[in-house]
């Protein structure tokens, strides 16, 4: 196998979308935790149903619906500043420490992003994060008016970039799309962050949990989808190793 | 407006899948809350992720699979026989408990269950619970192996039913069903059975949060999708009122 592409994701991947918390806590006080987790999770669920209906609205309309959502449920007003500014954290996300090493040790490939993000969110976050430099190029599933997990999102890869799927390595934390990739027919790398046994011990006592444990518990650990990524990591530090040993 | 057929949703609206919730507890004790609340979650994620993956299998597939996640992210290990005990509740689930008196009072309609529900497990649960009488016809996204909210589990209706969408009154407490049913063109009333007052004070405290909050964080509450239903009503009972005054 030779890779000639490398491929992230953005949101949890590259970027931690948890970092959105101390802005939510800012504005809400007390209720951060559960505005951050309720707002991802259903940021999902509205890509996968707009999907599923015909219905795709770009990720920056999804985003600002699912904070509507999130805020409303909660009993919380507020008013058109609060949610721009909200929103806004969504263009200075937080790199994760080791994702800024992992692609300068990889720039002898083809280095890209592909993402649910529309291309105003993204362009603006590469920038903000300074990843302009380490990336050859930018795809939003805004193309194809499709979100991920559709096969028609990650058919924009060899589209876009001219890698045939068996030459790409897909990176994802997020099962889901990890599994949606593999399914499509790259070859795939998982970012498992949340091991096994740290899950088991949050949910120990599932009486009452708190509203990070409720995101764990649905969105960090592999998925049943009868799919296996072909690499399971724990950070994107690994890659550069990872890829060392597919060369040999 | 003339309602020839009033087409109900089965999981969450006909019957109440919280019902599982004393099968659960009491194959794992201090467990059950949390096991009834990430199964349900990760069932529907997964049939409208192998919805746009084009990777179905059928409700059956999927409720055991998530079942399968579900136990797995608590660490509670368990054997097959547990596994198959689990799996039949869903087949002895509760009625709402104006659900039959609702039926009896509609007769005079054609009326008829769409669900993502295999076949057998629709077949089976409307056995089991009586409502067999009661139904002209019994539905399932089986026959074109796509789930809701895709347009081509809502067009079985007619292609089965040979009733217009304009003619069908169709009846979901799923938020995103009711959208979903409203976006392909059907006639829609809603059940908010949490209403948003109760809602907000369950979140109140959201440092911590039990299982059954976060289902209703996340699966209670009208969704953000740019769509309404024609009616909001809070039980099945309000039905025959509803339809009494379409027809006058």
């Amino acid at each position: 196998m030779t890779i000639k592409a490398v491929v992230f994701d953005a949101y949890g991947t590259l970027y931690d979308v948890q970092s959105v918390a101390a802005v939510t806590e800012q504005a809400f006080p007390g209720h951060g935790g559960i505005i951050t987790q309720v707002w991802r999770i259903k940021q999902l669920e509205y890509t996968w149903l707009r999907s599923l209906m015909n219905r795709y609205c770009d990720f920056a309309g999804v985003t600002r619906d699912s904070l509507a959502y999130t805020l409303r449920i909660l009993g919380l007003t507020h008013d058109e500043a609060v949610l721009t500014r909200l929103m806004d954290s969504y263009l200075h996300l937080d790199l994760y420490p080791d994702a800024l090493a992992a692609l300068s040790a990889l720039q002898d490939r083809t280095l890209a992003i592909l993402s649910n993000g529309s291309p105003e969110m993204l362009n603006a976050l590469v920038r903000n994060s300074g990843l302009d430099g380490a990336l050859d190029a930018v795809l939003s599933v805004d193309a194809n008016k499709v979100f991920k997990p559709s096969p028609a999102a990650y058919g924009l890869i060899e589209s876009e970039l001219g890698v045939a799927p068996a030459e790409v390595l897909f990176i994802s934390s997020n099962p889901w799309d990890a599994c949606g990739a593999k399914s499509f027919g790259l070859n795939v790398a998982w970012i498992e962050r949340v091991t096994p046994e740290a899950m088991a011990s949050a949910c120990a006592s599932s009486d009452l949990l708190s509203p990070l444990t409720m995101f764990k518990a649905l969105r960090t650990q592999m998925d049943e989808l009868d799919l296996a990524p072909d690499y399971r990591i724990h950070s994107l530090s690994e890659l550069p190793a990872l890829l060392a040993a597919q060369r040999s």
